[in-house]
């Protein structure tokens, strides 16, 4: 049995990011850029007005006698065009927000700040002095040509989407999103639809991985079910090499029919399949032909919690991502944890975060086969190997699956 | 000018929880329940082994002179079958993890602690004494027939999904998913794969309220540009009452070509138009026919944080969500920001865990056209409307958009 740390470290070894593609640039969101992203023009491209007003040369703003200057509007520019015409002594021309400042003005005046007689009016009075380069936003103050806007490596969301438009970044290089085929094996699983026949459960690991795998960025594809026999098993499998990822869950522990492992060793290798660790010691890892796969156990906790575990650092590893593993934060527990199990413990447990603390309460019955332990579970507390016992108010590691709540 | 408070309350007062629809299971992730599930079978279905091993009487396991039992095996159990064959007084059948335990047996020995000689053998000693129930999951240990299993409500995420399963619901009732239009204005805008021309910028507005109205849970559907006219605008919008949500930016602030609060007025109605915050007082909110419409202002920062503080809630609130509103923690902050807006400042800030306290630096240069400044900020930093100075080492609250950095 190997650690937590050396089975990921493992796994992670064998694992490298996927190849590159070009995508267009609504596709990209989530994935990984792959591409050092260059601003091959100004933005904003060209001097313009931060408000709606008058552009005017600011010595002309001055007031004369203690009375508003009155200037001669001599235009008008809307954003999206440009004027040759520039802005003369004693002139100013109506601007409107993210228009181009006309030549001659060098500053602009928001139009709450000046009196005409509406928007034919041909004069304007200045209502206050204003400053050189006022409500003018230059040219490349955002980014400026040849700077380097994004770095290769970041996620892409939705304001570095913002980005790349601006950029006129109509397709994008990134890593490519890996397909996972997912696997349940046993005799005793049934699909959700199907009525239940004594000894039988319904296929829940099968759908809980599919969501799981595509909230980590990954195409999930479900395969079905093998059944508890080599050939059935080396079939589903034949099919499954086809993707960048297969994931079991079930078949991968001690008893007569845990064939994944048999599979593994004569179709490919076996990296390990057994972690120091609860829920979850029978987990394998390893390669069927050249694919990797990794091989969750079948009790539906333990096959959710080495998920999160293995699973999320290996599929963003393949995405390119950068932090492969969920954040740990030191938390007080709420109360006793005196299980004393000699692996070390993965807790299902909801943190919130009160006044100043992150507390987690566990969520009730932790035997592997409860899913109900997973409800309301943002978090996993994190009991050390050795039978180590934990008492309300002592601080201890959790892992945090989702943002805290927070007191309102 | 409305607050912010006030103009999210009147918002949510227009806005209802979209109708229910029934989906299949795989498609209800990050949708919310609009039933209460309730477990039609217990959970598990039956007694079963927690482990592989032997089914015996607890009575049999007892040490007979010093010495490990001898019991006959008189048969074996595997996942997915059962047996009507009962387990008798000094008899023993091998079980699998997951099988039925037969009749007769009240307790079940794991392999590690038994002897015997391989699969076929047909004796084994029981090397441990063993108390009743032992590596039993009892029927309905982690659900009871009849139990409410989720409540209606609740966002569907992997486990959700895996309890469903479990419980035989190939089909969920959900809110249903919002279809929201995303129109861009002004005559300045030019698509992201177009060359620019003097006096024009990209149409990034559009893709970055794609990608946000996507992670949001909605189906997002860009509609292109609106020109600066009343005629261009009026066909766009009747392209765009089709969805369940208009998102529109630019266009609504004072300007002689703000024709989304005019079209508005006549073909629909304005709830308000202008916000006491910065960025993006210009926000537009009414409707247009009897179709929602929020109008974000035009420059791209604006756009993007005021969809975050009023676009996020109101899509939440049509997908069902309890939870409308991001997370606000108070925070340290790690710089002096003397910037005296009069009104409500929510600056661009990068929050990380550091040192037991959530310490907040902002991302520059906080001009609304500064997309730049974007990057990196997973937190918005409020500072109160009345020209408030936040000093280095002062406490304010951060509305958190992302989890925290943490130290490791």
């Amino acid at each position: 049995m190997i650690s937590v740390e050396e089975a990921l470290t493992r796994i992670l070894a064998e694992i490298q990011p996927l190849n590159q593609t070009q995508v267009p640039l609504a596709e990209a969101l989530g994935l990984v850029l792959a591409e050092d992203v260059i601003a091959k023009e100004n933005i904003p491209p060209f001097d313009n007005s931060a408000m709606d007003g008058f552009a005017l040369l600011s010595k002309d703003s001055r007031p004369r006698n203690g009375n508003p200057p009155r200037l001669r509007v001599t235009g008008g520019i809307a954003a999206g065009y440009v004027t040759d015409q520039a802005v003369e002594e004693g002139c100013a021309m109506r601007i409107m927000t993210g228009a181009p400042v006309p030549p001659g003005a060098d500053t602009v005046i928001q139009v709450e700040l000046t009196r005409n007689e509406g928007p034919e009016s041909e004069w304007v009075e200045i209502l206050q002095e204003v400053a050189p380069g006022n409500n003018i936003r230059p040219a490349g103050e955002d980014m400026h040509k040849g700077q380097t806007a994004l770095q290769r490596g970041i996620e892409i969301g939705p304001w570095e989407i913002g980005i790349l438009a601006t950029l006129g970044y109509a397709n994008v290089l990134v890593i490519r999103r890996p397909r996972v085929a997912i696997l349940s094996t046993g005799d005793e699983i049934v699909d959700v639809g199907e009525q239940l026949q004594p000894g039988k459960i319904r296929n829940s690991n099968g759908y809980l991985l599919e969501a799981a795998v595509r909230r980590a960025g990954a195409e999930a594809h479900r395969l079905g079910v093998a059944r508890d026999s080599v050939a059935s098993l080396r079939e589903k499998l034949n099919e499954a090499i086809t993707y960048d990822l297969v994931l079991t869950s079930g078949g991968v522990s001690v008893g007569d029919f845990d064939y994944v492992k048999d599979v593994m060793q004569e179709q490919g290798q076996m990296n390990f399949w057994r972690i120091n660790m609860r829920p979850g010691k029978p987990v394998a890892f390893g390669r069927i032909g050249a694919v990797p796969l990794l091989g969750l156990p079948g009790n539906p906790v333990s096959s959710a919690v080495t998920f999160e575990l293995f699973g999320l650092p290996l599929i963003r590893k393949m995405l390119g991502h950068q932090r492969l593993v969920k954040p740990q934060i030191d938390v007080v527990v709420a109360e006793d944890i005196r299980e004393r199990a000699m692996r070390r413990h993965y807790i299902r447990a909801n943190v919130a975060w009160q006044n100043g603390l992150f507390v987690a309460h566990t969520t009730g019955n932790q035997g592997s086969h409860i899913m109900t332990s997973l409800l309301n579970a943002n978090a996993l507390l994190i009991v050390p190997e050795g039978g180590v016992i934990l008492n309300a108010g002592d601080t201890a590691k959790a892992m945090m699956l989702d943002w805290p709540e927070v007191e309102s």
